[in-house]
């Protein structure tokens, strides 16, 4: 996100508003045009796969065309468009909150789950399972309203930084999956977001990191409740699961919030399987499903069946079954994150 | 939706296709430019409040200019967009539905809330309450893929007449609506339909009958479950409610769906009495809350305060109180129906 030598935002969002015209060109002369889109995808099946993709779908009076109102995309968010490591970013911020709560609780103190978040022992935290991980959501992410929360969310995404690379979460997501989503959309793709993670956590950046509207984000929910406060209409975030959009949850979600089926999905683990089933094996036509593999400790993490977050194992074993792109991050990716 | 003389849809396209044109005519020059946008409205407090909105908002450098991202407007149905009278057009679905699915149940002619669905016994229905109507939602909107919904939908809407007027339910939508709702996406806000009725039973005709695409239908809904059969990805309905979009829902279902705040919501009874709350009492900037008031019994139907389906009391009353536009239709629509 941040300005590099030759090569900043400014210049990228200039290069893809030519997209539609680059694809054009692309059919005429492939050799040249390519190396002007999705350029921080090396040359691969990968990237060949995703113009070929693209090219059928938007090539008018051909046997592939699809109409621009039923070009769905949908992308998976931790793993897939942003680092999920060492741990999911909502995860973070909902441990960084129970630590800035705390002084308002000296229970807490001798209490689990929070005693083990303030201790910073994560492995008591896991074992604490979900009913643990339910009372650190229902304190650090109910009891206010939404405009509140969205508040919270953007004042610790503004001073938050990841770990290992020092920068704040929203630096560290991937270069060409951003080209990869002003791709699409310069193609005439709607492009939405369809994650595990919070929906209400995600809104308040999406449209400016991602281009993502609110609108066309998907994710889990806790309920509200609508309330007339001193004349003025407010929803209040209650401490209760509302749906979880994981899993057996994406169909239901992405059929719940678009209700058309997307033609394309982008995911990188095992929560995304169901996603790129109901997006590439039902429909008819041709369709795109592909799996962001991590396989960079060097540039970024290297993680696949074992991992705790974004475990990555029955996905990769359908992703051969169904021909889905595997994009491998060491080999298809020139860069990772836009600072490189 | 039929051709009438000198009148059809595309005469009506073709006119709203310029209607960012004739926006900036009708600051210039009002009085000339007004005959040509709404043409379905008469001249009124209605009609104006409705263009010094869309003028106020769209006005760049002006002091209530809204950037079209955030130009959203969400629309009520039933009794909004089409008509509700005598009753909601998908009640009518569902009782059609238990008739067609009778033979296959027997036991329907002495069990209720059946029997008085069979017998056309609208009282004896209405007395079984919610859970009779639960149980008619059961058998008539679940036990199916979303895929096999969808054509039963469709199937029925090609074939089922309005009892009075004698027409498709699809051509029984409100022309001056239609003419509403092109004009504010013509001055690029984002229309939503947010109703009451299934999100499921609205999405297979919004989008050729009001432009508005499935993703931006919200409505009430009944759980779904993903399943794999023979290797193809379904979504089976279940007989269970997930979300129920009126009254104090509709501003949870508007922010579950859309994430932010519409600067403009249109509806017709108490059920959008919390919507426009939502979207007129808060978030400062200008806003348009409008009321459609059923006025007409001879081109459509009289009712507000009484009325079983579509009750107006509350809303009437919230709409004095917080200056939101009554539509009055007998007095501000040149014409109810595309047909007339």
């Amino acid at each position: 996100m941040t300005r590099s030598p030759g090569f900043d935002r400014r210049t990228l969002v200039a290069g893809l508003m030519m997209a539609p015209a680059l694809a054009a060109a692309l059919r005429a002369a492939p050799a040249r045009a390519q190396a002007a889109v999705l350029p921080s995808w090396n040359e691969g099946t990968a990237k060949q796969s995703i113009l070929e993709f693209v090219a059928r779908v938007t090539t008018q009076g051909g046997p592939d065309f699809v109409p621009p109102e039923q070009r769905i995309a949908t992308f998976d968010n931790d793993g897939t468009l942003w680092c999920e490591q060492p741990m999911y970013v909502q995860l973070a911020f909902a441990l960084d909150r129970v630590k800035e709560l705390a002084p308002l609780h000296p229970d807490w103190k001798d209490k689990q789950p929070f005693q083990a978040v303030l201790a910073g022992d994560l492995r008591a935290l896991a074992e604490s399972g979900e009913k643990g991980l339910a009372e650190i959501i229902a304190v650090t992410h109910a009891g206010m309203t939404t405009e509140e929360f969205e508040k919270i969310v953007s004042g610790w995404l503004s001073t938050a930084q990841h770990p290992r690379f020092k920068r704040p979460y929203t630096q560290l997501v991937y270069q060409p999956m951003l080209e990869l989503l002003a791709y699409l959309r310069a193609n005439g793709f709607k492009t939405f977001i369809v994650s595990g993670g919070g929906i209400e956590f995600m809104r308040p950046w999406s449209e400016g990191i991602y281009g993502v509207p609110p609108e066309q984000v998907v994710g889990s929910s806790i309920k509200t409740r609508f309330e007339m406060r001193d004349g003025t209409p407010v929803l209040f975030r209650l401490p209760e699961v509302d749906f979880i959009d994981d899993k057996t949850g994406k169909p239901v979600g992405i059929n719940s919030h678009i209700g058309r089926r997307p033609i394309a999905a982008f995911g990188n683990s095992d929560g995304d399987l169901e996603m790129l089933q109901w997006a590439t094996l039902a429909g008819g036509g041709v369709r795109l499903g592909l799996i962001v593999h991590h396989t960079d400790a060097e540039r970024e993490y290297a993680y696949d069946r074992q991992s705790h977050f974004g475990r990555l194992d029955k996905a990769l074993d359908a992703a051969a079954l169904n021909k889905w792109v595997v994009a491998d991050m060491k080999k298809d990716w020139k860069r990772i994150f836009a600072f490189e």
